[in-house]
């Protein structure tokens, strides 16, 4: 391993895509005749594939979770405090799959590919797709893997969304749900923020009704918009206190409005570095997914009901300070689980971190995931011998 | 009085305007020549002019905090509940005076006049004004009005920043100080917040550097997204919840980009409604204002010393849902106020409606401000015979 990568890193890893010929069917009702999921593994499937883990991503995640894909990589996947040998999340134990979601913009279809039909870019007609969607698309990744059962679905935010649906669309193909700084709905509030942001981005005149690359152009100010306020909803008060406090960039006021807070100087780096490598019609459609997902609707808003076929063992995990998903959404999803006499492990992790917290190398939050992996055995598929864990 | 303006409302009103030829030194170095401040008035000065109360009002506030202008009117002025015949400020009682800020919108100078330098709009040359400027200007219309000291000076949020400085700036000039839903400073995340509204702002490509209206446009879009991302502030998740909750307007979604659930219409409308009233340069300045308050800065950040020669009277009052200037912050105050030996009351009102709660007609509340008011002895000033209440 080269100097500079750590000994608990996956390393180097390779992504790999899935051409899927069979038409997807998506809640909105429009078909995607074809489609790739691209994808990176880490660690080795077992001769009876029953050790796989799926890693579920975050609005601005992809399937770069882990390890590094250059000796020049500064950085490694977004995940890496978490997945590596000896790790929560242990590669030595573990053959962890993370796909680049459908819609996304780092490989796997979406917006950003060539429509087949057209033969420019989908841009806004890349239908709108859902939590339910993409687990169904995961299904047929798992599938192509020859994965009958994940011994784990593991996701935070938005990614914890997908790890609950999974529960419940495929109640035998997961033996354990890890949900971290998750809600099974958005609030009013939640959905408000990403209204903004959508609006930010479509309102932009460089948005072109969603055909900005056929234009040749980003809509940088829209995009740079949504990610300044995402970020403020990513850390908490306390922590942008301790991060920046009112401390000025130049140590006196200028009464202009060039940079004069820290946290300003903050948010606009951050704003562009994003939008060189992000898709703003991605960014849409994952905050829709957003909006959408809501197991209860379809059961009353009952959602002990709507969790009635789950079998899965859940992990569920918040952080105190994280006020976009605040530990009491996740005390409801474990109320709704225990109603149904689910097996559920629930940790509140004090942490002022924000939701951010959850990609943060918190000692407490880290081990508590370490020890509820460690009790994972993979568990044997029916037929076939049991596999003893040392 | 007319039949649909209600026996407690002061009824119509007749804002007043007042012209300073004296010039105004700012803060920031530079000087405003001369200028305008237009003010409401409820209520009648008492001959020994001892009865006065100055209202300060906040981000997008005006002069015109009670009564109605014409008949035709459908809406009072923004503190209709607080201000009125019996109410906490009480009209039968009190003299109530309510200007609006220098460099506002709404008849007082700002960047919509006409700088008398190039006979053109100041827009982005008005100069960025701060709290302790508007005390400044606010104690010349004292002058001008023959006010030597404050009964009392009351204001929210924006508004409760400059009722402090009011105590800390002309300790002789003000005998109660009624800070609501304020804070001594902001934290990185309100600055944050204001922030994103700037760049919306001012990224827009129809802001023209701030001289919009030279190109008779306005930054339409980039105010829009500021006052829905403002309103997200001033609502709480709670509040949000139980007006909107996941309401869909059409009772199913239409996995599209119009409005679907019932709050991106509530945001939508709100924005549309703001966009012709206020102007994109005094949104601007106004947050410039919030951020640059912090008298404790002077002073090694030690509020306490900041506070050393006030010796108004206090009444704090702040509310438990509100996220944007959090009861903690007037906790702090308080005990700032308590450090310093000042007679203090503190009330923290149970309230779903967060930082909006000032508005609105929450019967504790309003009974506690109008108990507070109550308590209110009209001061002679020194020389004068005592005025005994009845």
């Amino acid at each position: 391993m080269p100097e500079h990568i750590s000994e608990d890193s996956v390393g180097l890893v390779t992504p790999q895509k899935i051409h899927f010929n069979q038409p997807l069917e998506l809640e909105s009702g429009h078909t995607l005749p074809s489609y790739d999921l691209l994808y990176e593994s880490y660690g080795t499937l077992s001769a009876e594939r029953t050790n796989a883990i799926l890693i579920c991503h975050a609005l601005s995640g992809n399937h770069h979770a882990a390890g590094y894909h250059s000796m020049e990589d500064r950085k490694p996947g977004w995940w890496e405090t978490a997945i590596g040998p000896g790790k929560p999340i242990d590669t030595n134990r573990f053959f962890v799959v993370c796909p680049n979601n459908l819609g996304g913009c780092d490989g796997s279809t979406g917006p950003t590919s060539t429509n087949p039909e057209t033969g420019r870019p989908y841009g806004p007609d890349f239908p709108i797709v859902t939590v339910g969607d993409w687990v169904k698309s995961q299904a047929r990744l798992a599938d192509e893997l020859g994965i009958d059962s994940w011994g784990a679905v593991i996701g935070a935010s938005l990614g914890g969304m997908q790890v609950l649906q999974w529960s419940i669309t495929f109640p035998q193909r997961i033996q354990h749900a890890i949900v971290i700084a998750a809600a099974s709905k958005l609030t009013a509030q939640n959905i408000a923020f990403n209204e903004v942001a959508r609006q930010a981005i479509r309102t932009d005149p460089d948005f072109h009704e969603g055909r900005y690359l056929e234009h040749d152009m980003l809509p940088e100010r829209g995009l740079r918009l949504a990610r300044m306020l995402g970020h403020i909803t990513y850390l908490s008060d306390e922590s942008m206190g301790a991060k920046f406090g009112r401390e000025l960039r130049e140590g006196k006021l200028n009464y202009g409005y060039e940079v004069e807070f820290q946290v300003e100087s903050y948010l606009r780096y951050q704003a562009d570095s994003f939008v060189g490598k992000f898709d703003a019609n991605t960014y849409l459609l994952m905050t829709k997914a957003l909006d959408y997902f809501d197991p209860a609707r379809a059961h009353g808003d009952d959602l002990g009901e709507a969790l009635r076929k789950v079998s899965a063992k859940f992990c569920v995990i918040s952080f105190t300070s994280d006020w976009r998903f605040s530990p009491q959404r996740s005390r409801d999803l474990v109320r709704a689980l225990l109603d149904n006499d689910l097996n559920v492990s629930y940790a509140e992790i004090t942490a002022h971190q924000g939701h951010d917290a959850f990609l943060m190398p918190i000692p407490h939050y880290l081990d508590i995931f370490h020890a509820y992996m460690e009790r994972i055995t993979v568990y044997p598929l029916p037929g076939l011998p049991a596999i003893e864990e040392s």
